[in-house]
């Protein structure tokens, strides 16, 4: 499988007339060995070889990669790249590597480099059925996790204790790690995109937003829920979270082969606007998840999507969410991880299960 | 005091003939400023503007610092340096930019841009009393947590689980996270520097060793400890662990201004020599830690260490610590955080307090 993976980005280089490619970025490396952590890959046409800082006592032996253990203190890209062919045009990653790195690396290869640009970021946005699979169970743990919080006593717990809370439950549950650090908003911090959980600690008629991801054999995925913390929730937060939710659906059901996330932004816009709600969409509904939790297809990526701008295509999954929030009182958010599946398969796979009725606990 | 600190790297810049410094080094960022996450810094002779990308609703207001919150998905370096003067030699962090940054800054900058090496990770060297404390506290919580660890039921539980365990417990003694992700490593696991936990579970006569450290107000602390879990330890880990701690305790009373971690590792391996112990310490025993868990001095950096080579100076912390693992049958890891001191002041001030005796669970 990784074999196959070099051998389509191996077809890459020679189009692009790159004689020998150096792969840096963490992910793209694993996406190409299966090898997390520090380390270089080095393709050349013929051969292949994996830099890495420390070798994996436990690693299953890939015969089509030769292995190169570095000294330590030393940069395995650096490293791997005095091994390329003297006077080969050598394709690096300049969004991942640093000024200071692509020196050193141009020291030690003696030959002209030239920028990959994204083209591994690229090949890794349509996902394989086995990646997908890791995928399912990565939402499938966070859902697990959540849904064993909730059945938990909230009230004067604290957001931080809480997100660690979930991250242990998730590993508990077979996770490698969190996807990304759990993030929960209570009360005024509800419904907020990106809120770095604190010492705020719920209290009765709280609206609680709780965005969390498992890491599954590498693959990340993503979802968001808010609640009402209390026996019944105030009629305000019953219209607001009515409001989110359908416009989250209405993103959801924009989901297709050849739309865009753009299209499905413009699909929550509308709901929101007809509400009469401002529709804080600056930052998009969603963006594609795999080895990294903030993966292509995106909006405002540095580097724009080429070729189709965007358009989804099979096996894509990507996260759809949005949320609003009201100054001083918070709000609701709502995320799911799903993937793009043609229309004549039933549409878009859904991977976050947790229900997306507004609960009160 | 931020402002007392930009002023310092004002001097080197007018040293460096630099007209003006655009940091962009998150940790770097934050001791100039105060403010943690995305962001950067233009730091001109007469005024100093941070990018932001997300403006942080709970800030103290520092009225020396312009700021500029940059609209989502633009990166808050590039836009800095579109608010660079005209002509200005800028100073830039290459070792933290990416090449395609650096590109992205010189179009916005216009100007010629110039490397300011790690000027600031020098300055962030010598730490506050401030800083100190909060160190001080961040080892504190790290002793906390493991402690409670200690009392609570080992046996059956994986490393996976007992790490977060810890994590989780950090995080409720106030830490605003881990300092890294906590590292346990059970029987043929355990005295390893880079573990990374998985699912094996801990077992009556395993040594069992933590590797774990508090993050409190951005402080980053890290310990490691070797227990026996089980009754009464066997003999060969009796010796091993005395070993160690023989050897770790030679690299801490080495440890004074004026000398170095070299120094500290010498006197380490002279000790495991004469036990007829392999010295594995090609990474030596220790780096500095502050804003990053692993900050200069260190051994093996990229850039080396200016001026006196890693001379230790009043103030300065530091890790110190090392380990011997028997294949397949683990081994023993000993590591404090301590802070430089003057002879005078009566020498290196401890921070990691949890004894260092075999302690049988």
């Amino acid at each position: 499988m990784f074999a196959e993976r070099r051998e389509r980005l191996r077809a890459r280089c020679s189009g692009a007339g790159v004689d020998a490619a150096l792969v840096s970025a963490p992910a793209n490396v694993r996406w190409l060995t299966g090898v997390p952590g520090a380390a270089a890959l080095l393709l050349e046409r013929d051969r292949a070889v994996l830099a890495v800082a420390h070798p994996s006592r436990d690693r299953e032996r890939d015969d089509a990669l030769e292995e190169l253990v570095v000294p330590v203190g030393q940069d395995p890209a650096v490293a791997i790249a005095a091994a390329a062919p003297a006077e080969a045009l050598l394709g690096v990653e300049e969004h991942d590597l640093t000024v200071a790195r692509h020196r050193a690396v141009a020291e030690a290869a003696g030959g002209r480099l030239r920028d990959l640009h994204h083209s591994v970021e690229q090949l890794r946005v349509v996902k394989d059925e086995q990646e997908l699979a890791s995928l399912r169970i990565a939402a499938e743990i966070a859902d697990q996790a959540l849904g064993e919080l909730l059945e938990s006593i909230l009230v004067g717990r604290s957001e931080r204790h809480l997100a660690m809370e979930l991250e242990r439950r998730m590993v508990d549950h077979g996770a490698d790690g969190p996807a990304f650090p759990v993030r929960v908003g209570a009360g005024d911090h509800s419904g907020r995109a990106r809120h770095l959980p604190g010492d705020r600690r719920v209290e009765e008629g709280d609206f609680l937003t709780v965005s969390l991801g498992a890491c599954y054999r590498g693959y990340r995925a993503s979802a968001t829920r808010t609640f009402v913390v209390g026996l019944a929730p105030a009629e305000w937060q019953v219209d607001l979270h009515a409001v989110v939710f359908a416009a989250q659906r209405a993103a959801r059901e924009a989901l297709a082969v050849g739309s865009s996330l753009d299209d499905c932004a413009r699909a929550a816009r509308r709901v929101l606007e007809a509400r009469g709600y401002p529709p804080e969409l600056d930052e998009g509904v969603g963006h594609g998840v795999g080895l990294d939790v903030e993966e292509e297809p995106r909006p405002g990526a540095l580097e724009p999507w080429p070729g189709e701008f965007g358009k989804l295509e099979n096996r894509v999954p990507v996260t759809v969410g949005l949320g609003v929030a009201l100054p001083g009182r918070g709000g609701v958010r709502i995320e799911d991880t799903l993937v793009v599946r043609p229309s004549e398969d039933g549409g878009p796979e859904l991977l976050t299960i947790t229900t997306k009725e507004l609960l009160a606990l």
